[in-house]
């Protein structure tokens, strides 16, 4: 490789650093090992030819997008053949592909097929029985058949009982027979449903022998095998573009009395005769375990999103030029002037603390799933409640974090070749899909309003919300010193404080005679607001406890980084809630100005590191894909070779000059 | 016309609600004659089949796009045209249909002509002498030449003294010579100049006799008035796509030693004359007026922003039933959860007040305007710091408060359909063009720690910033009552405290040896938070004053909804800045409940009139352009007629199948 060109400012910043950024590339990859796939997958995958787009994405149009979509899904499906057939677990690379920087790195707008890597063929293995599984998943695996997942209706999404389609045994023939029987039935939103996949799980509610019995998934075929052609019944197609993800090839499916085998019914859990008697599931914790699995996953994506976008922006920043602080002197980078600083570090402090957050919280998913299969549901609903919180709160700053971003690189951050805008596309989707985070927030707020009520008491908690015992023990929170255990524990103390008053909120509409569910509703504000500190008084105390951790077991250099990461982190997670801090604990003016000095310390602190803290995240340029993000901070190269790529700029005279402009400038004369 | 069916949900909200919407509208209009040009523009411009679009512009590619843009910007223009020979001031109107809700009706992604209209005829207007008026104007009023704006470079936006674009005066030819010396001295931005304009206002550092004397204009020809080709020595064409606007054609220019005449330089301000003798501006003040103008404008067009989503997600919130509140319920409409309506009717409250302080801060600017004509400048500073100000809360407000809208209709906000992406994409543009927001800040901030000095010198400051004298006077803020007068008073107070610091924090880093500048830049975080509360205690106070003085004028059952729109306006304003409250005021935690109990009552009265007021706002269906906001609420089958427009649904099988899909499936067997 020849010697990299690097943009003068950006190469004085590496030369200033004082840690090693691979140190912290490889803990970020989760060590040596993982770090080197990392960098194999990267090498197989971003740096194949014939998986580089020609035409950026954002120059077609919908119709292409997904043509182009489709054929490099095909790409990578047909490698990962080739890797399984040279022994490597094929599966499992196409999983990392998808989950991790490499699907979109492939795929900016998303891949037609991931729905039936990471939802079709996983339910046939969570919910078909052993013959179901046997039929269907080698031909699955072998992408024989693709399939997509279909549950969410137009009309219907979170409250799975309001689903319309509907499945009633015909024990004549032994068939189900599936209908939507409503516009709002339809299915809509499954990714690839559209025009990819020829088969579905869809879910219905399932009737037999003339009664009710409850939701089911059925293996339905869409398409004709040969021909693609929609099978009898079915009514498909694509609903259109969206904000992001126009590659996903997100479909609608109406069903008109679609006549599917008895086994097609995945029974693994539920059962029907074929007398049509309906066996019922022993429990339906495992379908909890599922939800948390994907929102442990969600929690990784917010820090990768927001890795990238603070990479771009803090490179940028360095390069960038603007607005003399000192009328005497030269334009400085931007990243001099404390109010880039103010937007920009936090992103970084926070992408790296979502992260070991989501390390954790899959750790404990890990040890929770194990306890499940013993039979042991007894952490399941403090789990549960755990991640529905930080789901919300994760995916929320880091859509914000992503626009701040992206605003603090001026107009260029606007235009598509900085990447911000698909970037901020993908992470804002997470605020909407795998339990909206307004519902999430609530699911919360239901658990701990319950714990609290058992606190109070006199129960002893379990750890996540052991901090509401002492808080109610405490009552004051006294001696506030600014520390960052302090800090730690005061989010506690008004975690548990914010608890409280939704616990009295409800409390005092029940005694006013509204039912608990009633008084619940009328909570709303209250009940958002104490799962939001619930969240973030966890992510206080494990930034602390992690971020301290592996500072013991690093160089003193890095340590000393992260340090300064930690305490920005805390520093600025406490005054985004200052007006909680207020509340519940003694504070003055002047403390409060304290924190804000101590917050421009820290940006201070950071400023030398920056880059080089980013540089650790280790983002392949192509996983990147910003004109401002790159390696080599040759900002103005790079854009300057995006509008190359412009088709409209490939002839001088646009044909629109002839046909519209000229007939219209000249009309009048 | 026939009967409308509406949604039995929606037609059963507007039945209920206890006021007229089109009392409101009329007000909404600026009164009955401006209501009824309203409609009359609206029906002449959004009823002609011609200008209504076949294909969504979402499917289309950015080419065919730009394409379809112009040849809709060249049919209203002949249309203007026609109704200017028929006695219409044909400009004017489209300045209307630029500025306001038709233009983004017309052209959802902009218009590649309207810099043409909003910064080329104005500037010759402004800064050409009367000859070169006489000259210019009529070409380019009847659309003979097609002009653009070209100030912003690739490396250069908001430091002006930093465009690196020169005009060096040679007076052996009495011509200018213009380049663009390097990569970052290419025009950058301007509106049209891809492939549009073939004149162009060229901003440039001027030399005459080989000395710098400041910026200056120049006409610039860019493309040949009958085959379009670039002229010579211009590199031209289109920066490539954006998050939105993506039919403005914006444009970059190189300049290699391109000749214009002395002529070609606009010189109503300054001169060059002949021999280069070169003749100084006497003052530079009208170019702030103008960007006032525009601040104000864009204040204006927060509000519409706000205005077209909250309708939106209004009308969706009537339509849309979900989740139960109490199990043994149907699914209610989703605006009867209370977390909706805190999503939601803020915003509803918010595009209200920004509507009004629109007005307010227009009619300050118009008196401003009569005073500088008259060399009266004594009102600039503060009217400019409060524009600035005020643009930049709009904006970041407006932004944030329209992707609330969009989250607070789930999956479906995130189908182009929705028209919430569109929204946002113009909405948030607005926070980085006509003065990126933390710059806007920082100048508000600036003139605010200058005023405090005065005050505290014992000066009398004036109106807008009075506050601060009283604040001085007052030192403690004692009886905060919760009446919306006293949230009034207390923003104030707030704004006076955080300037306050700010002013203490420059001081102690001047003391510490800083530059008043570079100690300026130290406590940027202190800076951009006083501007903050200064505009939003300016926003609170109009709120108050107008929206007061406006229930006296109109019926009863109207004031009686304006005034909980105001009370929710401050309360949630309030809350949103509680920490700032709580920092400055005694306060205690029964309070703060307090104030959140009476959030939720607002929302509770708001809710009987939610539908009524948006529908007051009286935006066409082509306004809103919003399967899910249309008036008739049929969400779903508007839904369902989009899916139809969908080019990827016109053919069952897509040839992607033939030539990806199936080989992959089938390529192990």
């Amino acid at each position: 490789m020849p010697a990299l060109e690097v943009n003068p400012d950006l190469q004085k910043e590496r030369n200033t650093a004082t840690f090693d950024p691979q140190e912290f590339s490889i803990f970020w990859a989760g060590g040596v090992e993982k770090y080197k796939e990392k960098k194999a997958l990267e090498k197989l995958f971003l740096e194949d030819p014939a998986l580089m787009d020609k035409l950026p994405t954002s120059y077609m149009s919908h119709k292409e997008l997904y043509e182009d979509s489709l054929r490099k899904a095909c790409l990578i499906g047909e490698k990962i053949r080739k890797l399984r057939a040279d022994g490597e677990d094929g599966v499992d690379t196409y999983a990392a592909l998808l989950g991790g920087s490499l699907g979109a790195a492939l795929l900016k707008e998303g891949n037609p097929m991931s729905l039936h890597y990471v939802m079709f063929v996983p339910t046939i293995m969570g919910q078909g029985t052993m013959e179901q599984q046997v039929e269907w998943l080698p031909k699955a695996w072998d992408c024989e058949i693709i399939g997509t997942y279909a549950q969410t209706e137009l009309g219907h999404g979170t409250f799975l009982r309001g689903l319309e389609t509907r499945a009633d045994y015909d024990a004549s023939t032994q068939e189900f027979v599936i209908n939507t029987p409503t516009m709002t039935a339809y299915k809509w939103w499954p990714g690839g449903l559209g025009h990819t996949a020829n088969y579905a799980v869809v879910v219905a509610q399932l009737y037999t022998k003339g009664e009710f019995r409850g939701l089911a998934p059925f293996i339905v075929q869409l398409r004709h095998m040969e021909t693609h052609q929609p099978m009898p019944g079915i009514d498909i197609g694509d609903i259109g573009t969206k904000l992001s993800m126009k590659g996903v090839n997100n479909g609608y499916l109406g069903l008109k009395n679609v006549r599917v085998p008895l086994n097609h019914m995945l029974m693994k859990n539920q059962q029907v005769l074929p007398d049509g008697t309906y066996v019922a599931p022993k429990n339906s914790v495992l379908t909890y375990g599922t939800m948390m699995f994907v929102r442990c996953v969600l929690i990784r994506d917010t820090a990768h999103s927001l890795a990238k976008a603070s990479t771009i922006a803090t490179r940028y920043s360095a390069v960038r030029r603007q607005s003399p602080i000192d009328p005497k002197e030269p334009e400085p980078q931007i990243m001099d002037h404390t109010t880039q600083q103010l937007k920009v570090f936090p992103q970084i402090s926070k992408a790296i603390v979502f992260k070991i957050a989501g390390d954790t919280i899959w750790n404990m998913y890990n040890v929770l799933s194990g306890e499940l299969e013993q039979g042991n549901l007894e952490r399941l609903p403090e789990m549960h409640a755990l991640a529905c919180c930080l789901k919300a709160i994760c995916s929320a700053d880091a859509s914000a974090g992503v626009e701040i971003c992206r605003l603090s690189c001026g107009g260029h951050g606007f235009m598509d070749c900085s990447n911000f805008p698909a970037i901020y596309g993908m992470t804002t989707a997470v605020c909407t899909y795998e339990g909206e985070n307004t519902v999430m927030l609530l699911q919360t707020a239901r658990y701990l309003v319950k714990v609290y009520g058992q606190a109070l008491a006199g129960e002893k908690l379990v750890p996540t919300v052991a901090y509401i015992n002492e808080a109610i023990k405490l009552k004051q929170f006294v001696n506030f010193d600014c520390t960052l255990e302090s800090i730690v524990k005061a989010f506690q103390f008004v975690a548990a404080n914010k608890t409280r008053v939704a616990y009295e909120q409800i409390e005092m509409r029940r005694r006013q005679g509204h039912s608990t569910e009633v008084a619940a509703n009328l909570s709303g504000i209250f009940l958002t607001g104490a799962a939001d500190l619930h969240g973030r008084a966890f992510l206080a105390q494990t930034a602390y406890t992690e971020l301290t951790a592996i500072s013991k077991q690093v160089s003193p250099a890095l340590a000393d980084v992260l340090k300064v990461v930690l305490e920005l982190y805390l520093v600025d997670a406490c005054l985004n809630r200052i007006g909680d801090f207020l509340r519940f604990i003694e504070f003055t003016d002047a403390d409060v100005t304290k924190l804000e000095m101590r917050l421009e310390s820290c940006l201070k602190r950071l400023r030398p590191n920056a880059v080089a803290l980013v540089d650790s995240f280790d983002l392949h340029d192509r996983v990147l894909d910003s004109a401002l993000g790159a390696y080599d901070g040759k900002v103005y190269d790079h854009i300057f070779e995006s509008i190359k790529k412009n088709p409209l700029n490939k002839e001088p005279v646009n044909e629109s000059f002839h046909k519209y402009l000229k007939p219209f400038m000249k009309a009048h004369l």
